[in-house]
C-alpha cells in the first residue's frame, strides 16, 4: 500500500563542486527509485548550502569586475538559481535510475517560494554564514554599504550572516499538488524555498534569509497531507547521551518525549536539534503521521519500519 | 471558447539585469494575464540571452578567482540557473497580476530539458555569441585548453561561441501536460530549455549549446496540441521589403507563401527569419493550429484575429 512521502535531502549531500554532484545524486536516486519501486509517491526537498554560497560568490565576483553594470544579487534570486543547478542533476538522475528499472514516471523540478513572517524573530538576530570569507575592510563596507550583518569566524575571516527563519507556508503548494496528484515524481522547497513574505497588495518580496530544508520540508509534507517525512542525516538513529559512554540510539519517540530532550539540551543547534524539531512538528499535526529520521541508505528499512528514529502520536 | 496558447517570450524584453527585469516583468505579466482573464490556457517560454549570458560571466569569474575549487560551469548548467533566475520573477509577477484581477489560478515555473539532437549540423558551425568579451590571449587559452569556439566581434575582443541546435523532443512535456490539464499556468522551456542529447542508455548530457527559445516554444506547441502559438516581437506583424519604401505588412500567410519569402531572402538571418520558420512549423504541423507574430502588447488582439501576422494551413 502506497504511502505519500516527502524526503529531505541535505544539501551537503550533493557534494561541494558540479562533480561531486552528480556522483552523489546517483546513489541518492538508486534510495529515492526503490521507495518510488515500492509504489510510494514520492516529493523531494533538499538543501542548498555549499551551492548556494557558490553562486553568491559568483554573483559577488561578478558585481566587483563590473560595479556599474550589475548590482549585487539578492540572495532569493540566488536560491532561486541554486533550485536550478541542484533541480537539474537531480531530476536527471532520478529519471534515468526509474528508466533503467522500466518505471515510466515523469520527474520535474518546481521553483518554489516559501513564505515567512516578516516579524519572524529570526529576522531580528541573523545567525546564519553564508558566502565566502571577507578581510574586515570588506566586511565593514557591507555593513555600511548594504546593512549586512557579518561575523567573525574562528580566524579565517569575516562572514555575512542572514536570518533563517520559519517557513509559513508553499507559495507554489497548488500546482506541487497537482503535479503528485498526476503522479509524478515532484523536485520542490529546493535550499529550504526562496524565501518571500507578503508585502502590501499581494506582492511577495525576496527576503535576505535561507530557510532551514528540513523545516521547509515539514511544512511541504504538513500541506501536502504526507503519510510520512524522512529527514535524512548522517547516523542511522537519533540518539541521548550523544558521544558519550551511555549513548542511547532511540527507535521510537513520540513528540512529548521528544520535547522534554529538547528541553534537557540532548540534541545539538544547528545539527540533529532542528531535524528533531521539523520532525516533531510533522508527527504531532495529524493522528497517523509519522516522521522518520535515518541515513538515506536506510530509507527503505526505514518506511517499513525496521530502523531509523521513527517519531508518531 | 479558451484556447491552448503557447507564447514565446524575447529574453531582451526581460531586461539587461535584475531591476530591468523586476519591471519588464510586470508589463509582461499584464498582457499574459489579459489572455488568462479571456478562458485561454496559456504556457510561456520565454528566451535568456542576457541573462545566461552574466550567469556564465560570473562562473567564469568564480573559477578564476578559485581555480583549484572549481571547475569551469557547463553552459547547460548556467541555463538551468538561468530557469531560476527568470521564473523566479516572471512567476511572480504572473501570480500578482492574476491575484489583483482576482483570478485564483496556480502559476508554476518548471525546469526543462530539450533534447537535442547530437549530430545537427549546428554543433559543427557553432555561431551563438555568449558571455562576456575576451583578449585574443584568454580567447587562445580556451581554445586550446577547453576545445571552444571563439569569434573575433567587430573590433570589441573576442567572445565564445556555441551551437544552437534545433530542439527535437521537451524531457518534461509530461509534467507540463499534466500542469496545463490541472489549470496551472505554466512557465516552461526557460532560456529554450536546457540543451541535452542521449548518451548511451538512458543517461542525457548536457549539451554546450543554447537551443532557440522560438524553436523550442514551437516544439512545445506541437507536443501540447496547442491551438495557438504567438512569436513575440518588436513589430506587430512581419513585413516584406522590409526598411524599403515599398515594405508590405503581412497580416495572413500560408506556410507555402511563407517558405517562398524565405527563399526570396525576405527575413533577416539571427532576427525575423527563425521566428517566421518557427511559427511554420508549427502552423504546418497540423490544421487547426495557427501562429501568430505580433508585438507582446497586441497579443490580445491577435487572438482575436485583429491584428498581428497569422500563419496557417
Amino acid at each position: 500500500m502506497g504511502k505519500r512521502i516527502v524526503i529531505a535531502l541535505g544539501g551537503n549531500a550533493l557534494g561541494n563542486n558540479l562533480p561531486e554532484q552528480m556522483i552523489a545524486v546517483r546513489q541518492t536516486a538508486r534510495a529515492i527509485v526503490d521507495l518510488i519501486e515500492q509504489g510510494h509517491e514520492v516529493v523531494i526537498a533538499h538543501g542548498n548550502g555549499p551551492q548556494v554560497g557558490m553562486i553568491q560568490n559568483a554573483m559577488t565576483e561578478l558585481t566587483r569586475s563590473n560595479p556599474e553594470k550589475y548590482i549585487p544579487c539578492p540572495l532569493s534570486v540566488c536560491v532561486a538559481m541554486s533550485q536550478g543547478y541542484i533541480g537539474y542533476d537531480l531530476q536527471n538522475a532520478l529519471r534515468e535510475e526509474m528508466l533503467s528499472r522500466g518505471i515510466q514516471k515523469g520527474v520535474a523540478t518546481v521553483l518554489t517560494q516559501v513564505e515567512v513572517d516578516a516579524n519572524d524573530p529570526a529576522f531580528s538576530k541573523p545567525t546564519k554564514p553564508i558566502g565566502a570569507f571577507m578581510t574586515k575592510e570588506e566586511a565593514d563596507v557591507l555593513v555600511k554599504e548594504r546593512d549586512y550583518s557579518v561575523v567573525e569566524d574562528a580566524g579565517r575571516g569575516y562572514r555575512r550572516v542572514v536570518a533563517s527563519p520559519r517557513p509559513q507556508s508553499i507559495v507554489e503548494i497548488q500546482s506541487i499538488q497537482d503535479m503528485v496528484d498526476a503522479g509524478l515524481v515532484v523536485i520542490a522547497c529546493g535550499g529550504g524555498g526562496i524565501p518571500v513574505f507578503k508585502t502590501e497588495g499581494f506582492h511577495l518580496k525576496g527576503a535576505a534569509a535561507v530557510i532551514d530544508k528540513d523545516f521547509a520540508a515539514s511544512c511541504l509534507a504538513r500541506q501536502l497531507d504526507a503519510d510520512c517525512l524522512i529527514i535524512l542525516t548522517a547516523v542511522e538513529k537519533v540518539a541521548i547521551h550523544f558521544g558519550k559512554p551511555d549513548v542511547q540510539w532511540l527507535s521510537e519517540l513520540t513528540p512529548d518525549v521528544a520535547r522534554q530532550y529538547i528541553a534537557d539540551g540532548e540534541f545539538a543547534p544547528g545539527s540533529m536539534l532542528p531535524k528533531v524539531q521539523a520532525a516533531l512538528e510533522f508527527a504531532e499535526s495529524k493522528p497517523g503521521r509519522t516522521a522518520l529520521i535515518t541515513l538515506l541508505e536506510k530509507a527503505r528499512e526505514g518506511i517499513a519500519g525496521e530502523t531509523g528514529t521513527q517519531i508518531h502520536l
